[in-house]
């Protein structure tokens, strides 16, 4: 065992609390935590950490990158993508591949794998993984054991999406959470309902209404119901299932709520929620730019901002994402003053740790500890790459961020790795960018830069998925 | 005020208990209750109720006379039905008024509501009146205002059912509920979750396991959760938009808690069970002729039955109705052990006194005051038929049925005026026959022997429906 | 059977609702309710309620007498006090009999019994009975069974009062309870906790504190939480014995959420609140005169008023009482500035009955319907009187209250028949009071006068009393 | 930094999992954890962990060491009972200082630590601190302060053990959990219904009685909710303050129930519950010695364990600890067959670590992380003793057990340290007792035998208590 390099001088966040201690290591993996080890290993490679705080690499598990998707393909690509999350401490992604279908016949399970494997290769600079998304419940249900075996133990369902082909309904998400249920995988879930969606949208969807409302029509045609009852049912199926579920981007308080009572319950159920949903509310949509806003579901009131992160203390919330699918203005300039029409979705990767850093844990709504819960080590565990991600831990890959507890960078899209010419977060001063970013012993951010390769990132292989215990 | 009638002698079931009373009669009205009024009023007419229980007539306000359904016509129309409704003590029904539909292009409920009329028409010896089916939301909409005014607040929905033409999904149960709150009207959902539902069926739908497992297989496919996972979505419909909703025909016991904890937050839902919900279970299906007893739904396990009656007592549990959908041995033949062709409904009208007297009351179930509220009070109330209707009260329609309090009779076919060749209850014996029904002031049953006039029921406007208070 | 009064013309509550009918009487009881019963029986004696509403007569069920408490004796005596509820349409108080000890050793059940017996005997203008308190178990306990077979099924304990020598225990509770359960009798318990509260008033009972808030003391040391924790300790021993319980004037939105929580549970316990709480908040207490409304416990928030209301309507709150306990200003003056001496009460059966119709029916908080069951109908079941009390039905007593719906009359202690000085409703008007009240078939109230004699009212022997079906 | 010793070869249960490492200390604390540390420090002290597990010393939190109790003295003191916890692994424990009131005059909280630290001094083997009893709140109020600047954070309050001069009420409870709020300190209580629980005990306390059921009636008498009302109570005192309230020795699964329902709703509360309530059950107390196994609370029903195990994993059982009163079978004998004077109490240090991991990890109750969560680090955290203690961290105190994953012992007495000549768990085979000790870096037990010196134990100074974050 040779002690490679050794990262010291940091007050280093550990499962078991913050400790002042050097971390060393070998190869691609930590060897050791402890005092003292940079003295005692005078040959290493050195990396000075020095008045700033060493965190596990954030995970960011709900990621979308070069996605066709209304009408356009979102602007973020491996290359670009991978990039952004290095410089925001990123380590890990999980992306969704999606099985598209023409004249009613869908890819397979395996060919939506390869696709998202193809855009991957050759571009990723950090770890990367897909969850499967079943598109076509008839179709795809006997190729699900085939996709846990391959490495791939987490699918998805979208509630939504008729249109984009994508939309499972009850009887899909019964029989695959029977199959998680039977194989020790999991189900993630986009819940919105979608026929009363529909009405709603119907209603508005009026020359005079969007003349008058224009972008807040995104929300109002989507009051809290719309995800909560979804969220209700989907909860539902997994109790007489006991299939695993995992609600993606949840943005009310009713769902915490649903959740919670379900937890309570023994149900086999979890629930993320996203970097946008913390900050943001829907009066962005009263903006003259309020389009550029529009994500799906969309960033909701005030009382749910506060709900959710009560849900992360609490504990209902288990993980923060950011649900990234970046469009530029261009893009979103499509809409034409018709909400149905917005590429909907925003950047995140790059700034998912530097705003639940600044708003959460420098904000006093969180501790550091709980920030590095909820972004590195509850993803790792509940997607299956714990303990190889998502704690800093004898044994565990060597991917780490080193970040300085207060420096703030004013957000500014001409000088981001996010590939668009805009960001939510435009003109705010986050701190929390890496300034060292270690993916596998390798730095990939040096002094806030990006400096590793493409094509490094691989794939990780998983064989289970499932509910924190 | 001229008394023309008077019952006396009896015991009377009143609001406020029940009384040794006697009970005057002017034309078709209730004028005066009291103690002495048969000897106050020497030239009335006597009918002696002595040593016999007077009850309020029964409202049986879940009915479905001469229905073409499963491929034929259900065998009681409004001649045998009514009939056997008077001598069951029935002196109220309400059918379903269905709008069929062609080629996508559906009657408008108005002619739903003509056709029904003409069924009842010149055979109907009882009162009636009919829930409107919405059975196509986008054609039916706007004219449901229409039916309010024209003396029908009840609308029903079907959550299954799309092989007949009549399921309605979220986008018109939502819809429908809000007009319900704008109208004072009431939406009655048959609540089964459709696509699961599905599910289960195609998965045994296979010669193998219908040579197995025979009609068994109509309760192995409808577990629990495929209503109790309705009721809740219905429920959730009923919350968001205020509208008043009626469970029809609740056959579980995870239904009776929904209903009780929704009712606890104030949300307008009421529940209905029926008669054979009370005193069968599904080991029925296990025996010889156990497809004749396929309804829908199907009546549930023993835990089922003593949560039914538990919520009844606590209140979740407000009507019991039948389901009257009467088929003969040779319909029901025509499943040839296919479960999914089975014509599904039993007859009931003649028999909801009968057994939920000598069920209920005899055996210490429920008080006479509870079966009373149950049967005729609530029922009446809810369907906006009070107080003209559902008690014995000065003001109110004369519809009394007098009852012996032990007489017990065997339920043979033969003797029955349902128009079947079998009956669910066969061979088993049931007090609480009527000795004597009077309609309006009218004797429609003297000593146990029907003898009122076919047609010589009514049609009944109503206003407004809605839950108990 | 001789009709000898007809009350007619009015709009009669009778359990089953609201009916124009006349009412006619035969000795001391309801002999018919009919239309036409006026010309039908012309040689009876009529009464015009033309106009009018009739009612069923007020049960106060929470009233003190002469009673000797905090140093001074309440001033309303039998003589006075039941005119006072016949003017407001009382037409049945009950009292408590308090047994009183010295140097430890403590007057029987029974003598205290007969101590009442003796207040009331010879200056009731009304009937009346008695709750036996429990004061001191270890001589008590074995007194009990005695008590009900007197005709005294309803006992009463205090969680607080240890000056006064009245307080009980959890041991006393709790064996109560059993008996209860034992005897199909009732135990009424004043909750608050005791041990809290002496804490809370000692910080407080300082000069510097008096001189500062006064009156004000009296809500300042008894949070919300004094009578919500008792009230859920009791509830407890009632749910470990089964024994019924009721939890009298409950005062607080917290006690309504434990009693509609234990209702669930299927815990048999009852609440009763009283006009005071429903119309009065603390608010009082800093005004000039805030001493004179001190009661026990004393006025809450509004909060808690807007919730006691909203138990009125849901159901968990089951019967309105006064809790009379009348003072005149001399007598308040007593407190000197020092809030734990202010004699605590307030006279209240005069005004019962108008406080609630004017400010829940015309008011449309509760319907006319809800207030007779939660001032009639309700006590009379729970306490052991029903159906010879409580309700208009035949066969029942002929104690009728007759009200016109809206002429009102402004609360001048100097024209009452209360005896006291001062009155919490003072310079208000109210609508509701008597304009003619009958007691078993004899007018005590003629034109809003009252003209009984003293002493015609009967004591009223119950064998039974507990939570209603 | 010089890493004197290194644990290598084992399997060490770190705060983010179990990894193979090796484990460097330096001086009294760890230096670090890694792979490799033990060739690249050749100088240091070796001990082989090989095949081993190892686990941070255990923190028995509830214990009493030569306690006056019951008219005698506990058996162990601070000499034999450190001895048998180190040999059981524990190398951290928390007695009770408790003020003895002569005459209504209670010594002080100060004088109490003096007595206490007085039997520890000299003696004890492994570390050490004490709650503080409240025993008289009149006298001890204005002390409290001192004390936790005097580096006691935690103080207990018992709600029976009136005849031993003990008990505190509800305004003890009350005044001390305000104070606690405002000190960040904890209160720890005893709860059990005294009131209840004396009318039972009276109930039973014939020679008769006594003749027939024995130690039966040490069970008998103490139904649940002897415990859960308690328990609600404090809850509630706890929630109307704020102040953090931790229940000791939860012996039933209402409690447990009433627990979970508390934290949901954000009460500061934390419950403990000991070995023998995971393990024994109340059948013992029919065998002939059962008298023996008299603790109190007594030993629960079988539902009454699941309940327990289900709290630990569910989560709101936070704490495993032995409450620790040994007495020896003479001292046993004092009953002389009334089993209210038994003196109560059990040995239980010596085995805790042993029970727990031999019925809970071996027969798969629990995993071997959440056996140490139970046992060292939650105890840590909540009583102010982490990181010091409690966790396997860079910079904590090195106090280690490593024990074999399945070689068992059998129990006797002759040959435990433990000062009792019986044992409840006499005869049957234990995993888990500790090969090693390290307490702070020294070996005090090595294969299997206690070599550590006697008074080499220190006393730990703490700040602040509560519950888990």
């Amino acid at each position: 065992m040779k002690y490679d390099k050794i990262v010291f001088g940091g007050l280093v966040v550990t499962p078991g609390g913050t400790i002042a201690a050097d971390v060393a290591i070998c190869g691609e993996k930590i060897a050791a935590i402890g005092s003292g080890l940079a003295e005692l290993v005078p040959e290493a490679e050195k990396i000075d950490a020095s008045g700033h705080l060493v965190l596990p690499g954030v995970l960011d598990v709900h990621v979308h990158l070069e996605l066709p998707f209304c009408g356009t393909t979102s602007s973020d690509d491996y290359r670009t993508g991978t990039r952004a999350g290095a410089r925001g401490g990123v380590t890990t992604l999980i992306d969704f591949a999606i099985p598209y279908g023409r004249d009613g016949k869908y890819e397979s399970l395996s060919q939506a794998a390869d696709n998202w494997h193809r855009k991957a290769e050759g571009k990723a600079m950090i770890d990367y993984t897909f969850h499967i998304c079943i598109t076509k419940w008839d179709q795809h249900f006997n190729q699900v054991k085939g996709m846990v075996d391959r490495g791939f133990p987490t699918f998805k369902e979208f509630m939504i999406y008729e249109s984009e082909g994508w939309q499972s309904d009850d009887r899909a998400m019964f029989g695959t959470l029977e199959l998680m249920a039977e194989y020790g995988s999991m189900l993630l879930v986009h819940a919105e309902s979608s026929r009363v969606l529909d009405e709603l949208i119907q209603r508005f969807h009026t020359p005079d209404m969007m003349q008058r409302y224009g972008a807040r029509l995104h929300a109002m045609t989507r009051p809290n119901f719309i995800e909560s009852e979804a969220i209700q049912r989907a909860v539902t199926w997994s109790e007489v299932t006991g299939g695993p579920l995992y609600i993606v981007h949840m943005s009310t308080g009713e769902g915490a709520d649903i959740i919670q009572d379900a937890q309570a319950r023994g149900i086999p159920v979890t629930a993320e929620t996203c970097a946008q949903y913390l900050v943001l509310d829907d009066s962005v949509f009263a903006e003259p730019d309020g389009h550029l806003f529009a994500c799906c579901p969309q960033v909701k009131k005030p009382k749910d901002v506060a709900r959710l992160w009560q849900g992360l203390t609490d504990g209902e919330v288990s993980v923060v994402s950011t649900d990234t699918c970046s469009f530029t203005r261009e893009q979103k300039a499509m809409w034409a003053g018709d909400w149905t029409k917005i590429p909907m979705g925003m950047p995140g990767l790059e700034t998912l740790l530097p705003v639940v850093y600044t708003h959460g844990v420098l904000e006093n709504r969180i501790t550091l500890e709980q920030l590095v819960e909820k972004l590195s080590t509850n993803p790792a565990r509940i997607m299956g790459l714990a303990p190889r991600k998502g704690m800093i831990q004898v044994g565990s890959d060597a991917d780490l961020v080193i970040i300085h507890p207060d420096r703030k960078f004013e957000i500014d899209p001409a000088t981001m790795e996010t590939n668009t010419d805009w960001n939510p977060y435009e003109g705010s001063e986050l701190a929390g960018f890496a300034r060292t970013t270690l993916s596998r012993g390798e730095v990939i951010v040096d002094n806030y830069r990006v400096v590793g390769k493409e094509g490094r990132g691989q794939w990780l292989a998983r064989t289970t998925a499932g509910p924190l215990k």
